[in-house]
């Protein structure tokens, strides 16, 4: 199968992370993944390690999941050409990890590009995991990696028009601890910054279909816009006018 | 009296945080901190609100903690010329909030020589407070901030040739959040970078004195050293071998 032949709306599958309190690794998203796949006549999935250090042992971990769900997985550190991998790829899943060294990886090896090319175009499917939904949306700026190397920018793949912060913390109660919160900080984003804010808490999926986007999984989400109230958002509430 | 006349050790007093558990604004360091202005003769500070956006209010709220006892403050924003400023400066204190924006103006406004300069020929002493503790290092690599803004580079001041983690922060006992810990994140800095990084918990300041660093303050640190399993130090701890 040629993919380029197959153009459409864009699908993206973007979790706040990939293990959550109470399930097995990708354990929460299993359904809802499988699914999207199906849909997407998916039968081998490329997987891009670059967020963590190891390739190997960070491709093997996630492909013995997809293979036991039936999919196969390749790491695209294995593949002579990144690019031209890419390019054939029937899917594109990007791992969580260091965000910064993650979008540096991408903007190295060339990829930012053909990876939105393609998936905005419709003919490639994408999932990411926790940094792996940071480089998805239109910056890194509101990842809360540390950072470890230097990219040429923040601007990310802008597959989604605004921002996401995965692995979403509510302020603990009664807490000691000094330093700023998550709402603070991504208060002091919106001090510098437009876009809104989507707080993917741990279990919770963003699902775009098109221009059509869904919140699913197991939590609730908490949406930031400058200068107004947070707002709180069910599993299934309709994010469609985030796409805009 | 000319500042520059008075070379000598540099003199740099880092702190965890200006917020501590159970104290007022910056009382957790009063003391250690009058010791230090007074034995740098220092009568008034030039402050750097640089890190939050809002500069007049962050220089008022810490001028009326550093008039209470008994020092002038002014802020670098409202001086004409902020390159003589910190010439001039009988002392230089810049405080937290993001270590990007921050690190930024440093930049914008051409002060990072400047006061390494000084600082380094011990001829103005320098306090930091978070945000102002990580730029006094050689780089931001080790800040907990989101990057809501791009600055040129990571690397900061370098007054001291390692890097501090401010706010460090224990892995919850019993915690679901699935995010990274802090010493992951650390773990991960030293994947790719070899420098020492010292995790100072809310209330431990490093105090250095030309090439002797000491741990002062109401609380331990964490010292993490690449290939090494972390060490804990307490208040009193001689921190010299990290300034070579």
């Amino acid at each position: 199968m040629n993919a380029l032949l197959r153009m459409g709306k864009r699908q993206i599958f973007l979790m706040s992370s990939s293990a959550v309190h109470g399930y097995e690794y990708l354990q929460h998203a299993e359904s809802d993944l499988r699914a999207y796949f199906g849909k997407n006549n998916v039968k081998k999935v490329l997987f891009i390690p670059y967020a963590l250090s190891n390739h190997d042992a960070y491709t093997e971990k996630v492909g013995t999941v997809l293979k036991r769900w039936g999919f196969d997985c390749e790491g695209i550190h294995r593949q002579s050409d990144p690019v031209q991998a890419v390019n054939d790829a029937q899917a594109i899943y990007i791992g969580g990890g260091n965000t910064f060294l993650l979008l540096k990886s991408l903007y190295d090896n060339a990829l930012v590009e053909p990876i939105r090319d393609r998936v905005l175009n419709g003919s490639v499917p994408y999932v990411g995991s926790s940094a792996g939904t940071n480089v998805a949306t239109r910056s890194i700026q509101t990842t809360n990696d540390m950072p470890i190397i230097f990219p040429p920018t923040f601007d990310a793949l802008a597959l989604v028009p605004f921002n996401i912060n995965p692995h979403y913390l509510d302020p603990e109660v009664g807490g000691k601890h000094k330093g700023e919160t998550r709402e603070e900080r991504i208060v002091q984003f919106h001090e510098l910054n437009e876009a809104p804010v989507l707080g993917l808490r741990e279990g919770s999926t963003l699902l775009v279909d098109g221009d059509r986007a869904t919140l699913i999984g197991v939590n609730k989400a908490r949406l930031f816009r400058r200068g107004q109230e947070p707002q709180e958002f069910e599993s299934g509430a309709d994010f469609s006018f985030l796409m805009k």
